[in-house]
Order: structure tokens, then sequence, then C-alpha cells
């Protein structure tokens, strides 16, 4: 038997606001039955958007106000200083003092970070939060990190993100030994810069199932389970993949609109592109995790919609059934003790 | 009238061989009746490849001796040490005595790489060679560079890739002012780290059309020309976008092979799949210029067939024509001479 879970979302934040997150929201509490969803915004703005939805009286979702918001370019340091009633803010108190068990945003990521750390504190021996989700493979999915939380990483920073991301791949995905591989370039000359050479070393020596270095393409084959990288690296490589995919979806549909004869084939072909379409649709891999925090939080694409939003809020459900922070300090923990033996 | 163009061809480099050289050398001579190949390698292997492909006594082609060969996982110090009479070591020798215009190799890339820089040297001004390649875009494509030469970049080396890919896009795409971007992370907190911030700095003050910072997603949508990085962050974002695309191919010929019904509409959609595969093949767009060095060099992926060798040979035909490495060379110089007047 599980327990209840109680996640906190913030209504205001992404692109669109309460018109993709009160949706999410109906729908989450309809796929579980043992959750509860605290909304979190201007009560001005929200009540109208459940009203719309139809979701008044829902007996597990609740509205908690919050008279501020934050906007998705401003700086972190203005949000930290001058939005304390922020709805993503009051939604990471909520995390805070209990009331929830995680938060959901769709909102600016580096004030989304900065708020996070500053409430609810980073776990001991974790410097600073890093970004990371599940991207999508031949067999399964990689969980990769640091997607651009940490522009710059030295060698111990590549493997606080190893310990993370192998607690988090554990958890989710049930997988005892996770393999990971560190991001590295292939050429012969030069095999990867001086903190890549270390974090080797330091891999190497741990306790953690490290099978070397990995390169771009090692994301999307499957032979690792987690993959680590600095925050620089990875983020373009996500927004990169992002640009393939893009393109060639574009390619696709561009091919097949060319003539009569080709939109009859499309016509012929549409339940195998659907299939295809929905096995690489970026919505089912919404939800990037804010690892190394004493808390979950979760960031959700700002741009997502409310089945992409739903999934945001799924992955926030299985870190609160899997304990993820408490696992990541005990890993930590026995990381340390293996150290200071050898 | 365009004069003649000398190619040699590493014919020992590469996965293959002679067997992927010599067709790619009889098609690129098909195609260009002005070409001249010569093909570098050991006569007891290469005249009976020769003789396969029924290529004995063309006019244009010809076989210059070379006793040795660099394996692919050869370390390049070794390589450039003791393989003085190796095939990629007299291509680059015959370049360098003006017997040949460039040479295209298919061989261990940090082994070219350094050989290339110990015989060819270095155009004034520029400190190590940089890999670029065109990737395509929605509209055409776009240069980017570097590819995993330079794993540890300052801001000036940046700057020098800017200016380099600029000239190549220039010259070959004739692009009076091509659009220059700096690839960068997106999130809020941090714009990029130390070496990013400043070159962008840099070149803002150039001279060059450049367009500010780039994501990884800018690389595949045509808004940039040319896209700068350093050779970490470029190899691996390359490694992702081939990761993503197989996958993606992969998924297509899964969902095509479920059953009777998807396996009629893939005979069906035949046409337009091919029309889709021909627009993101990858070998197309095989022929990765080493840039900076004084005189033309084209890396072919080892992996090439002989279509895709065939392209780097061209590609190596346009740089000659165009004289990329001389105006590289006069760009650097109004460089210089703009800075020193600012």
């Amino acid at each position: 038997m599980s327990s209840r879970v109680t996640v906190a979302l913030d209504a205001m934040g992404g692109d669109v606001g309460p018109d993709v997150v009160v949706p999410a929201a109906l729908s989450a509490l309809e796929q579980h039955d043992d959750l509860n969803i605290i909304l979190v915004g201007d009560q001005a703005v929200l009540n109208p958007a459940i009203n719309r939805y139809k979701a008044g009286g829902h007996g597990r979702l609740q509205v908690h106000h919050a008279s501020q918001s934050v906007e998705m370019d401003e700086p972190p340091s203005h949000a930290l200083r001058s939005k304390k009633d922020s709805s993503m803010r009051v939604a990471i108190n909520l995390v805070s003092d209990g009331t929830a068990d995680a938060c959901v945003s769709a909102g600016n990521t580096g004030a989304l970070m900065a708020t996070a750390r500053f409430v609810l504190k980073m776990l001991p021996g974790i410097d600073r939060p890093a970004i990371c989700t599940a991207l999508p493979s031949y067999s399964a999915h990689t969980w990769m990190l640091d997607l651009g939380a940490n522009v710059d990483c030295d060698a111990e920073h590549l493997l606080q993100f190893a310990v993370m991301g192998s607690v988090l791949a554990g958890a989710v995905d049930n997988n005892e030994h996770p393999r990971i591989g560190l991001l590295n370039v292939g050429e012969e000359e030069i095999k990867g810069n001086e903190q890549v050479k270390q974090a080797g070393q330091l891999l190497s020596a741990s306790h953690l199932n490290y099978q070397g270095y990995a390169e771009g393409d090692d994301i999307y084959k499957g032979n690792y389970d987690v993959i680590v990288c600095d925050g620089f690296v990875g983020n373009v490589s996500l927004k990169t993949s992002e640009g393939v995919a893009r393109m060639i979806a574009r390619f696709i549909h561009e091919e097949f609109s060319r003539n009569l004869l080709t939109r009859l084939a499309a016509l012929v072909t549409m339940p195998v592109l659907k299939a295809f379409r929905k096995r690489i649709d970026p919505r089912r891999y919404n939800g990037a995790t804010l690892l190394g925090l004493r808390g979950i939080v979760i960031k959700s694409h700002g741009g997502a919609d409310a089945l992409a939003f739903a999934n945001a809020i799924k992955v926030a459900i299985v870190e609160v059934r899997e304990s993820v922070p408490e696992r990541i300090s005990k890993q930590l923990d026995s990381y340390l003790q293996h150290r200071q033996a050898i």
C-alpha cells in the first residue's frame, strides 16, 4: 500500500500558466487515486480557470493563494529578493514545511534553481543542484545530467552527478547497478579535457558501476543507464537533440506534402507515422529533476502543454514514492565512507 | 575557365582503404573533367585494387607508392615519429611540395591533425587547426567548428574559429557576410562560461557579422551560417546529432516492419521515405576541413563508403577553387589591422 502523495504546482509558471496547469492537474488526479494537488497562484486568475475546467469542488484539489509570479526572463537574484510571495516560491515553501511532498514548476529555470536552493538547502556533500532527465534510447531511456545548472564543473562535481544519477536511475527503474558513462569526445589525439580525465579516475575508484567514457551518440543507444557531463555540454547536447528531431519531423512532413501522390501515401501511412511520433514525442519525456536538494523539485518545460505537464507531475509522484532525496543522501554517505576507507 | 585541380588521396586510411578510395576516385574523376587524382599507398595492395575496379591506364589517375600506413588507434605522436613513409604523411607531403593542391584522408583524425600541422604548418595568427563541416539545416546548411580538434579553448581561439568559419562559408556558399553564432546555453541564470562570455565580447568588437549567442537547436534551424564552439562541445553535439538521427531512422524502420499492414504502407511510402533518407543522408555531409593550415586537408569519416568519400573529394575541389587558406590568411590580416585600429 502506498501512502498519499501531495504535490504543489506553480500554477502561474511557464508560457501559459493555469490553462496548462489546471487541466494537467485534473488529468493527474484522475490517473492517481492517492494524489492530492495544491495549485499555487493568484486566486483571481486561478479560480476562473478552475471553473473553466469544471474543477470546482474536487476533493483532492485545493488552491493556495500567492500574490506574485516570476517572469520567464526575470533575473534569478531579483526573483529571490523581491518575489517572496511568488507562486514558485510559495510552492517550494510548501515542500519545505512538509505540506507538500514535491513541487512542479514550468517557470524560469534559473529562478527555480536559486529559490529551491535557498529555501530547501542542498543535501550534505552536494555543492549545487543538477538538472537531470530521462532521454529515449533504443532499449528504454538514458538518464542524463547536468543539463544546464552548472556551466563550470570540476571532477568532484561530475562525481556528485554520477552518484545522484545512479540513485535516481536505481530508484525509478528498479535497477540495482545502473551503468554510468562519462561523456567525452572520441577523437584519438586528446581524450577529453582535464576535468573529465580526473573525473574518470574518481569514478573508477568509486563504488559506482562505472563503465568508462561515453560519446554523444551513446545517449540514444541504451548502453548506459546514466550519462554524466557538465551543464554546458549537457544543455548543448539536449538542445541539439531537440533541433535534429524537429528538423527530421519537418523533413518528413515536407516529403509527405510534396504532391497528391505523397499525400495519399501519408494517409495510408498515418497509423505508422502516429506510432512513430508517439515514440519520440518530447512531451513523454517532460519533467526534469533538480537533484541534490533536500526536497523534490521538478522542472517542466516552459512551453509544456497539459499532457507534458501531467507527465512532469508523474515524475514528481515517482520520486516521492521512491524517496529519492533520502536515497541520494544515503548513497553519498556510503560513497564518502568508501572513499575514506581507500 | 577553372584550371586543373590535383587531389592526393590517402588510399590506405579509414576502416576499408582502397576498396572505398579507388571507386570514390573513379566516381570523382567522372564528375570532374579537370580533376587529377594521386592515389597514395602500398603499390602491392593498390595495383590489384585498381585492376579490380578496371581503373588501370586512366589518364588522370596515378599511384604514388608509400610503404607504411597509420593504424586507426595509433597514438598520433607515434605516427608522427615512426611512420614517415605512411600513405597519410606522403599525401600531405604532396600538398606541401605543390604536387597536389589538396589531400583527403579517412584515417586516424589525431594523426592527420598532428602530421598536417607538422608538415604544412599553421597560417600566421592561428594556433591550432579546427575541424569544420557543414550540417544540414531547414534552409540549406550551417558550418560548425570546432568539432573535436581543441578540447580546451580560450576566447581568442573561438574568435580565430569564427574568422576561419566565416571565410569558409563565404567562399563555398558565395556569401559575403556569413551570420556568425557563438554556441551557448540557454538557461536564464548563467549565460555561458567565462571563455564564451569573453569570446562574445571579442566577436562583438570584430568586423565579422556576429549575431550573438546560438543554442544547440539553432544548428539545424538555419538562422546562422556559422556556429562556433570549443572542440569538446562541438564533438559531443555532432555525435549527439548522429545518435538522434540513427535512433529515429531505427524507430521508423521498426514501425514499418511491425506487421503485414505496416509493411504494405512502407511499400506505398517507399518514394517518400527514399527522398527523406536522401535529405538526411550523412554521406552527403562527409568531408570535414582541417582549417588554419597552410594547405587543404580534408578528413573523411573513417567508416565512409565510396559515395561518402567521393563527397569529401568534392569538398577538397571546392576549397582549392576558392583558395580557402589564402582567403583565411587575408581575413586574419584584416582582422588584426582592424583590431590594432581600435
